[in-house]
């Protein structure tokens, strides 16, 4: 029987918690000093755990199987956001580790071969999801030259000052995977309040952000009155009040939107706002409703514009993202898992958060599996997870990972 | 016939204008060295017309009449913003000089006594309006010790560097002064719209600033369903579309209300606003109708409290400023020298900006005069006024200034 470590498992965790740790959290922006350190550390327990480990010409850290046969790849990311949590990405990395070694250690699993990946910088301290895009295909040489962090450093500069400069970068082999499984933190509050211990993820949710920009007259807040005012400000709080009566129209349970940023110009009290920016992300495991939802959005812009006299104009703040849904193979593993190792304590969710997971779709199945966060709270210091979730969680992984490679290899028999 | 020079008066407008000119505009903060070398200038001025003047312990021009009989106080100030326009503030000083002059030309006028002032920093480089306070004996001394400008440097080390450390401060002197006239531009549109030469200003609208501050919780924004969230920006958005109509049934055609700041914290697009702040200013000229507002204010509060999930505080961002009603006679001197000289071509307005003789008004009789604003624009290094118009605001000044001292001469007799 196939059982993993949590003694082993933990202490891991806690060992990459404690390159960078800040209070109960961690600081380890992708390629600063301390994170290099940690991936030097980690294809160490690679190699330990008899993968051949490599840190790439990007910075990913991937830890080859040296075993023939059907190859599994478990994953996430081990950078964390400016003020991170200490599970966010590194669990499932961990998850990998662990389950390589636990796989090694029963008789039944021996020969299952597990590659682990923790994918450089999906935090986006440079590029988001640098080193899943890597690892796909997709073109990463622009974002390797202009791409830069808060501090005005290069990622090109970056990765020579790791040694990291023209070494290969690690990419899909055609053949080689049967399918990618990265296990997460939920960093919602979902499974909490519904007293659950595992998500099956369906899908990963699409996103648009998108700036919206008012331009009216800036005016003497005294001297002008309001009947001849061009009030951008004043615009955009009437356009929000607008879009959240339409977005709720064409939301269900799951859709969310977020006006997570508003500058008014020249934000003095005394002055009447001469243009004003709102900056809008919404989120939907729906493409189509997610078009309806821009949709709806160039129609206020126009029904703004007709009225007058502020006028608006939407600009993208970041590339589209379009949702992505998980392979429902996959899925049933580890939803035939989940039911065995926690008969009851599972139910199937979509992904609110973006993962490097929904890039490697494209290629490969793939599949997440989610443990609780205490509170919902993430990308925030005091992010954590309870123990007995974090051990039941990567059982749940290891169950799923056998049985999927089991199958695989029965197929070829 | 009493006649100001326009020529006179213009050169010398723009002689001060050339004390810190900047493209069509002018930086002269208070207290800074373009501004000090101005105010020398502006003394010597002062003294070719026949006045004593000192600049005293605050940095006030002050330019004392030697005549006896009664005297009225003309003036203003020749501080700017600091992207500020040419005659905010410096107009109504020169005017005083020239009038001082134009009376001193013309035999039935000669006896008339004029003091002139340029009070000091009324526009709060250091602190708001400090000439005019500290000339009607409101206390300074905090200021002076405390007030520090953008810098960071403090006034009384700015008045030191000027010089004027220990330098007496001019002040009313009781029985001296029959009233105080302000000419002033508009600051705004209104003259402009209405095809009006002259303001004959009824009342210095009161103010107050507030912070409106919505406690909410932050959260991951693609994690964290609509249903659960506690948005303070959402709830921002949502009180001030309240506000905005529970004003509009308080407000008359005069009422302002400008929200001219909103920060959203943390201020990212993948982050639900945990914490948001908006600053509120509102003038009127009724303080009924101030506090009507504010008591609709505080009454929305405890609503949106008592709906939740999001707390909301009211706090003040400044000092209340009550509204200043001019003096009705005056005012009729004032409203009879433009129907005299630009007739049909003058209206009574208040005045949506706040004045050093809002001050004054509590201690002398006070009135203002407005020329037109092109394009209502003020605080702006475009802001202007046609010369026609300059010329024509400075006769009427004149021919107000002179039929008080008159009257009063003949009360005397």
């Amino acid at each position: 029987m196939l059982k993993i470590n949590p003694e082993r498992l933990l202490n891991d965790l806690k060992q990459l918690r404690s390159f960078g740790a800040t209070g109960p959290g961690v600081v380890r922006l992708a390629l600063s000093p301390v994170d290099l350190a940690s991936r030097h550390w980690l294809a160490g327990r690679m190699s330990d755990a008899g993968l051949d480990a490599v840190i790439d010409g990007v910075g990913t850290v991937f830890g080859r199987s040296r075993k023939s046969g059907p190859v599994l790849v478990i994953g996430s990311h081990t950078d964390t956001q400016p003020t991170g949590g200490w599970l966010d990405g590194a669990m499932g990395v961990i998850y990998g580790l662990e389950i390589v070694r636990a796989l090694a250690e029963c008789e039944e699993t021996r020969r299952f071969a597990v590659d682990v990946a923790s994918w450089i910088d999906e935090e986006g301290t440079f590029a988001a999801l640098l080193g899943s895009r890597s690892f796909v295909g997709d073109p990463v040489d622009e974002a390797i030259d202009c791409a830069t962090n808060r501090e005005g450093q290069r990622l090109k500069d970056a990765l020579a000052a790791a040694g990291l400069a023209g070494k290969p970068r690690v990419r899909l082999e055609k053949g080689r995977h049967v399918g990618y499984l990265e296990p997460h933190i939920e960093q919602g509050g979902r499974l909490e309040a519904g007293g659950k211990a595992i998500g099956v993820v369906t899908s990963i949710v699409g996103l648009r952000e998108l700036r919206v920009r008012f331009t009216g007259q800036r005016n003497h807040a005294g001297t002008t009155p309001m009947s001849i005012r061009c009030d951008a400000g004043a615009a955009l709080v009437a356009f929000i009040a607008s879009m959240n009566e339409a977005f709720g129209q064409l939301a269900d349970a799951d859709t969310v939107w977020t006006v997570g940023r508003i500058d008014l110009d020249p934000g003095s009290l005394s002055v009447v706002p001469g243009q004003a920016d709102m900056y809008l992300q919404f989120r939907d495991a729906s493409a189509v409703r997610l078009r309806a939802m821009e949709s709806k959005l160039a129609e206020l812009v126009d029904e703004f514009n007709a009225r007058g006299p502020v006028r608006v104009a939407l600009a993208n703040a970041d590339e589209p993202m379009e949702p992505v849904t998980m392979d429902a193979a996959l899925q049933e593993y580890v939803a035939r898992a989940a039911e065995a190792v926690a008969p009851g304590q599972w139910i199937r969710m979509p992904s609110g958060a973006a993962h490097d997971a929904q890039l490697i779709a494209a290629h490969l199945p793939a599949c997440m599996l989610f443990v609780p966060s205490i509170g919902g709270v993430s990308h925030d210091f005091i992010e954590d997870t309870a123990e007995e979730h974090i051990v039941l969680g990567c059982q749940v992984a290891a169950t799923a990972a056998a049985s999927i490679l089991s199958e695989q290899w029965e197929k070829q028999v």
